[in-house]
This record gives structure tokens, sequence and C-alpha cells, in this order.
């Protein structure tokens, strides 16, 4: 490799590093959802925007206020260099635009610019992300390319949290994501139903992914985040402040397929997740309920009041759905194509007959696929090749796709397929 | 009064009599519904009609093979005089089209003629009434033109009664008449809920209205006879055979301004009565239940498959719905005005504080209006004079509108103004 292959290659490196910085440094000077600051970044890429704010050219005087503010506590780079190091140190990871793993769909939260849609002054922290925190091995956007989202009341009845159980249950026996907050109440449930199906579930949170709220949903936390993903917008140790929330649920209406309203209060923010969801041009349905309880006025008042809202009575219905807008969704340029894609029936049967975690033994494999072991085994070698399945002490073992990719980085290999078509 | 005029009415009454009990026979002949009898009617008159039939005349062999089996049992002609005695035996009366009380908008369902538009075998059973039988005081068409439907299963959950007295009442309550079959469940909570808030009901039957089917809710019939209308289309003494309830929900769903679903399960009877509703351009309601209730499967396929049904968790929704169609449905040339369309605030407030029945004194009224006695006593007097109130041993009593109508026959009156425009 010549020096000057190897210079640019370190200024791209040293630029890569700039631009992941830069934008941490960003959501930590202004609240993530910030158009003005959205805007700078798109014209003149983060370092740029950065140096811009710092230097008190921001283009309003509300940020340049909260500019200045912050910056006075710390310098904004360190922040961020630390708040990196903090989250590797506690299995958290970056994710930027500039990675496979950035969930492109959010993109379309740019629709949203001055345009009222949602009808509620918070428009004004509805721009896309600048970046995500992440705990969990999976990519995220692999995950979330075909998720649903399940919200809803805190105050949820047991009619809502059973609700919120089965549906999250049956979209992830399906092979669907379920995304939802990390509150009380249908979040929790919904998250449980997905655990239960042994299924990828991923909460959205409005503080740190080292400090999720509510506490009291710890012990869930913690199993969301071996299974399925944490994922936040703001830097690790930030605290959930009042508007955060509002300003998540964008990303859970955005980066879904479509968003689920199971059971929420008159005007609650729930319908508000929904509202942005159909502004974004995602399914918005709703879980009826009896018209006696103060818990369903919610779902009521949106299947009334928006003829595209869709009733949605069961599991089957959501796919109907989600299903209907999977191909105009799909993002042509970016869409991960799988490696699950060129399988026969045979090593399609073998491979869902694994669970997600554990070793099984072929015999076991064999007996659940519905074939005979010596086809059983002659399958799992082929998913072993394809990466998709080890061999362990004792049987076989799924691959989780974060550590297939780091093999493949690694050696020669068919892994980017995941990530570009 | 001359010979002649003398001759004249006579024919004229002839003719009445004969285009009377012509219906009759015919719908004893044939089920009422059927289009190739009310094809007959429309084109050559009812006696005519029979006539053709009875020498063996039928459009079609299905209907000349009934007319020949039901004409060996008995004369129609006799069969029908028979049963209009009987039904003033019984306190009845037949209404055709033309007494002023026959409710003209039946007549929409001259659009399901060979439309297919409910998609059932059926369609061969829509065509209009040709006659009803009425047990009540109140005139048929009056009480028809401000009403709501309100139907369901007959296995309603206590969910389901619950919701059906509550809309019953509510409807009543602000003058609404309550419109539903004789059912257990759903039909019977609705019209329990219009009767204890003093309101008109009417139950619409599949049998006739001296032996209301089922008599299990025999008090129920008799408290809607005195107070509100059993109506029906078949003679005294009519079975309720199976076939019967789909033909009579055509009249539930056309003689009313919209249908309200409370609790059906998947692909019930209600349902189709909603959808023959949404046929003739009547308002499509459905109230939704819990996810969970097998009771609540048929009103969320409603809502789901039907763009148009619209979901009402209550009757200000429901009042929204056909207040709506109200100025579209009201027939301009025989639209009925009320003689108190020209009554000034107070003498409105002093008819509306009367309770349906009974006599009241005039300082309770004048209470309960809001007004001194002395001004409660001026509007009596007007209200006297205009025959919507009369003077009794103690106070004061709302006329019912057929004795308004039979006193105004005796002399000169306005009360016309009730009928025509």
């Amino acid at each position: 490799m010549s020096d000057d292959i190897q210079d640019r290659e370190d200024a791209q490196g040293r630029d890569d590093v700039g631009d992941r910085l830069a934008r941490v440094a960003l959501t930590w000077l202004a609240e993530p959802g910030t158009w003005s600051v959205y805007g700078l970044v798109d014209e003149h890429g983060a370092a740029n925007a950065l140096d811009l704010l710092l230097d008190g050219g921001a283009p309003d005087d509300r940020l340049r206020r909260a500019v200045a503010a912050r910056s006075g506590a710390g310098d904004p780079l360190a922040v961020a260099t630390e708040a990196v190091t903090r989250a590797e140190r506690l299995g958290a990871r970056l994710v930027t635009p500039a990675d496979a793993e950035w969930p492109v769909q959010v993109a379309a939260l740019r629709r949203l610019a001055g345009s009222g849609a949602t009808g509620r002054r918070v428009d004004t922290e509805t721009a896309p992300p600048l970046c995500f925190w992440v705990r969990g091995g999976w990519p995220l956007g692999e995950v979330l390319h075909r998720s649903v989202a399940v919200v809803g009341a805190r105050a949820a009845t047991s009619y809502g949290v059973h609700v919120a159980t089965e549906f999250g249950y049956g979209l992830a026996d399906r092979g669907w994501t379920v995304v939802s907050g990390g509150a009380f109440g249908v979040d929790a449930a919904a998250h449980r139903g997905a655990l239960n199906a042994g299924g990828v579930t991923v909460a959205v949170l409005a503080c740190g992914v080292d400090r999720p709220y509510p506490v009291g949903n710890h012990a869930l936390f913690d199993r969301i985040a071996e299974t399925g993903l944490l994922l936040s917008e703001w830097i690790p140790g930030a605290e959930p402040l009042r508007p955060r929330f509002l300003t998540r649920n964008r990303v859970i209406a955005a980066g879904t397929r479509g968003s689920v309203l199971v059971e929420a209060a008159a005007r609650s923010g729930a319908t508000q997740t929904l509202r942005r969801a159909y502004a974004v041009g995602r399914a918005v349905m709703a879980v009826p309920g009896p018209v006696t309880s103060a818990m369903s006025v919610g779902a009521h008042e949106l299947l009334r009041e928006f003829p595209e809202a869709r009733l949605v009575a069961g599991v089957p219905h959501v796919l109907e759905e989600v299903g209907r807008l999977g191909v105009d969704l799909a993002p042509p340029p970016r869409g991960p194509s799988r490696p699950t894609d060129g399988l026969d029936d045979e090593a399609t049967a073998v491979l869902e007959s694994m669970p997600r975690r554990g070793v099984t033994g072929p015999d076991v494999i064999a007996t659940r696929a519905g074939l005979d072991v010596r086809t059983a085994l002659r399958k799992l070698a082929l998913l072993e090749e394809l990466r998709l399945v080890a061999r362990r002490e004792g049987g076989y073992a799924i691959v989780p796709p974060l550590a297939r990719r780091a093999g493949a980085d690694a050696g020669q290999s068919p892994s980017n397929r995941i990530w570009t078509s």
C-alpha cells in the first residue's frame, strides 16, 4: 500500500471519527430532533455544523442560547469522546448514518419539516435523528426492517396488558420485531410478549441506554438488552426528561412499518405517536375495546378521526397492514437482502427449528424440522458454511447477525449481502 | 251532497277497501318482500295484481306454485277480511301507502332491486312492504321519522346488554325513536332502555302482532304496545318462520335513519341488517368491544370491511351520523311538518317538561320548565288550543298524535300539518 493511499485512508478515518463525535456533541448541545441543527448538518456536515454553532453561528436565538448554556458546562467534543468510552465499557455502541446498520427509514421524518402534520408545537422537535446509542447484539437496521410498534398507556387495564402481550407474542412469533417504549403497562407487556415468543424486541428510550427508565422495569431491560435492543438518541447518563418522550416517539413512529395503539386515554401521548406514524406514511392501527372503558377512548378517537387508521383485532390484521406497505417502504438502494434468501425448504426448516439461544443437538433439530438426522446434518453443514449456525460442544447454535458480520470482516465472506443489495 | 258525488265517493271508498284487502291477501299468498309481486302491484295496482295471480298469471314458476298452494287453503280476500276484523278486535290496525301514516322511506328498498347489493340470495325477498300491521297509539310515519335502529345478538354478553340499554335510553331521552326486533339480548335491552327513558320504541316483528315472539318477552311487548309500537308485515296469527326474520330486517334497515350494531358474532344476521342499511343509503354504525370477545367480532368485521361504517362509542356519536343524514332523507313532497314547529321557546319548554304519560299539575310543569306559573298557564292554554296538551283532572296531559288526528277529523283543525307540508 502506498503512503499516498495510506494518508488518504487516515484522513478518511479522521473525518469519520470527527463526524461521529460531532453528531454526539450536537445531541448534547441541543436536543435531538431540533430542525435547525439537522438543517446545518444536512448542509455542512456534522463537524462543520458543530464548529459553526460553537462560534455563535446558530440560526436562531433559542438555539444560540441553548448552545451557549451547554458549551459553558464543558467541551462538547470531550463530552462526546467520554460518552463513547463510557458506552463501550457497558457494551453499548454508537450508530451513525455512516454505519451499515443505520436504519435508513428514519429519514422519512424529513417529511414532517414545517408541515405541521402532527398539529402540535413539537413539530420543532421532529427532525430525523443524528445518531443512536444501541445496546444489544442485533444490527439495528436489520432488526427494524420488519418491525411493528405496539404502544399505549402506562395505566393500561388488564385487558390492555393482555392484548399487548398477545400482540407482542404473535408478532415476534411470526418473525417481526416488536418496538415500543420502556414504560409500564402496554410497552412492558408488548416486550414481554415478544420475549416469551423468543423474538426480538426493541425498547426505544428517552434517556441513556445505561440507565433505562423506569427503574422498576430493570429486569425487563436486562432481558431486552440480552436478546433484543435498547435504543436511544441521548448520550449515556442522559436523564429521562419529560419532553424527551415526545421527541423519542417519532423514532418509534418512523422506525417501524406501522404502529398499533392498544390502550390510551383521550388525547394521550400514545395517540401522538400514531399521528406521527400517519404523517410519515406508516400504517396506523388501533385495537378497540369496551366503550365503557376510559382507556379505550384514545383508540376509538383515533379510529373515528383518521379515516386511514385501521381497526385491528388481532395479529393477522396487523400483518395485513404492514405486509401491504412492505414493498413501498423497503429503500431500494440500501434495502438489506438476507443470507437466508436463497435457502431451500429443508435448510429453512432446520434454521427455523433452532432456538435463538443455546446449543441444540442435531437429533433434536432433525425431529423439530421433521427431517431425518442425515438430511438435517447435511443442511446444518450448509448453514454453518453460510455462517448462519455454528458447531458447538453438544450440537449447533444460531450465530447472531453481529457476530456474523464481525467474522465476515475478518475474512472473505458473502455476509455483506446483509447490508447491501 | 249530490247523488253523483256520493256515488263517486262510494266507488272511491270501495276501491280503497279493495286495495287494502288485496295487499293483505297478497302478503298471505306470497311472502312479503317478493319482488315479482311488488312489481305487479306497482304496475297494475294491488287488486288487479291479486286477480292476475289468482288467474294463474304469476310471472315465475316459484310464485305460481306458492299461489296455487296457498289459494287452495282458502279464499285470500276472505282471509284478509278476517285478518282485519281480528286485528281490530285486538286493537291493531292495517296501514297501507294510502294512509297518511305510511312510512314513505321504506320505498328506498326499491334500490335493492336486482342490485345484489347485500351479497345474499335473500335479495329476492327485499322488495318494499305492501302493508303493515300496527299495534300502538303513535302514527307510524311520524314515529319513524326520527328513528335509529339498535340491533345485535340474542346471545349478547352483559357488556352488549349494558351498551344496548344505554343507547336505547340515550336516544329516547333525546327524542329519537328506537327501532329493533323483538329478540332477547340486544333487541330487548334497546327497547328497555327506551322505555326507561319514557321514550317511543318500535319492535318490528317477523310474525303477527297478536303473537309477538319470543313469548319470554311477553311483558316487554305489552309495554311496547302501550307506549310505542309493535309492527309487522305478516297478518295476525302468522308464525315467526326462520326466513321471515331476514325479510323483516330490511324494514328495520330502511325504516330508520341509521342502524347501530351493538354485538354480533362473525357473519351474523344482525350484520346483514347493517349491510342493507348501507345499501339503501342509511348510516351504518357499530359499537366496538373487547377483541377478546367473540360477540364483538361482527362489529369489528363491519368496521373493517365497510369504509362507510362508523365506530360509535356513545349516543352523541350516533346523533352526529343520523343528524347529518337527516336533511337528505326527509322526503320533500310528503315530509311531515310538526304542529310544534311554530312554538316559541317558552311554549316548547313547557311541552318538553311534560312527561309523555300521565297528568301533571301546572305548578310542577312551571318549575320543570323554569317559568313562573302564570307564564306556564298561558303557554299551556296555547298548547291546548293546538291540541298538543289536554286539560285533565289535576293538571295537563300530552295528547298522543293519533288522538290529535282523530279529534281533527271530527272538526276543523290544523292537524293535517302533521302529515303534509
